[in-house]
C-alpha cells in the first residue's frame, strides 16, 4: 500500500492537466448526478464555500455550478478515494437538475445491444 | 444541445488517451465503489461478458477486475452520460470489496478542515 491509501494527510493527486475527477451524488437518494473535473482552485472554493465548483475543460475556466442557471449544488460532504485522485461530493441539487439538458442526472440512457435506451431515473 | 445528448446512437467519446471514465456503483445500495477508466476494449469486454473490465493506467493493460483477487464485478446495467464520456456500471461486487485495500469502496475518507477522516461506510 502506498502512503496515499492510509494517511490522514490530504494530498490530492492532480493529473498532468492539474485535475482530479469529481462525482456529484445526491446526498439523499445516492443517485449519481454528474461527473466533472476539479483543479486545485475548484476544490478549494468548494471546500470553503460549501457550493460545488468545477473546472470547465471546454471553457478552460473555473465553473461555479449553477451560478447562471440557478442549479447550484449545496455540498454536504466530500469524500476521497484511496489514491486521492477522485472525490465524491454529496450534494443537495437546486433548481431543475444537474444536467445541462434539464434532467436531474446526466446519466439518463442505458447501453443495451450497442444502442442507447432512455431511462426514467426514479 | 449537441447530437451526443439526445441520440440513441452509442458514440462513446474517448479522450486523447482513448479512455472514458467508469464509475462502479453497487446495484443495490447505490454506494459508489470506485472510479476507473475504460478504453474501447475494456468497454466491449464488459458489455460482452457481463463482468467489469477496465484499463489500468499504471500497468497500461486491460484489467479484468478481480481476475486474480476474486473481487470480480457482475455488471447488472451500464448507463452513460449526456456527452458520452462517462459511464456508470451497476455491479454486484464479489469477494471482500472493490478497493485494493480490502475495503468495500475506495471512498473511505472524508475531507474535513484540510485533513482526511476515516469513515465507516454503512
Amino acid at each position: 500500500m502506498t502512503k496515499a491509501d492510509e494517511t490522514t494527510e490530504f494530498l490530492p493527486k492532480f493529473d498532468k492537466n492539474g485535475l482530479i475527477a469529481a462525482i456529484a451524488q445526491d446526498h439523499e437518494s445516492k443517485e449519481v448526478l454528474m461527473l466533472a473535473w476539479m483543479n486545485e482552485d475548484a476544490l478549494n472554493e468548494t471546500m470553503e464555500t460549501g457550493e460545488a465548483y468545477y473546472w470547465s475543460r471546454s471553457r478552460q475556466e473555473l465553473w461555479h455550478k449553477g451560478a447562471t442557471s440557478g442549479a447550484i449544488q449545496i455540498v454536504k460532504k466530500v469524500i476521497i478515494d484511496c489514491d486521492q485522485d477522485a472525490v465524491i461530493l454529496f450534494v443537495e441539487q437546486k433548481s431543475t437538475g444537474a444536467c445541462h439538458t434539464g434532467r436531474p442526472s446526466c446519466f439518463y440512457r442505458q447501453i443495451k445491444n450497442n444502442e442507447l435506451v432512455f431511462i426514467d431515473n426514479e
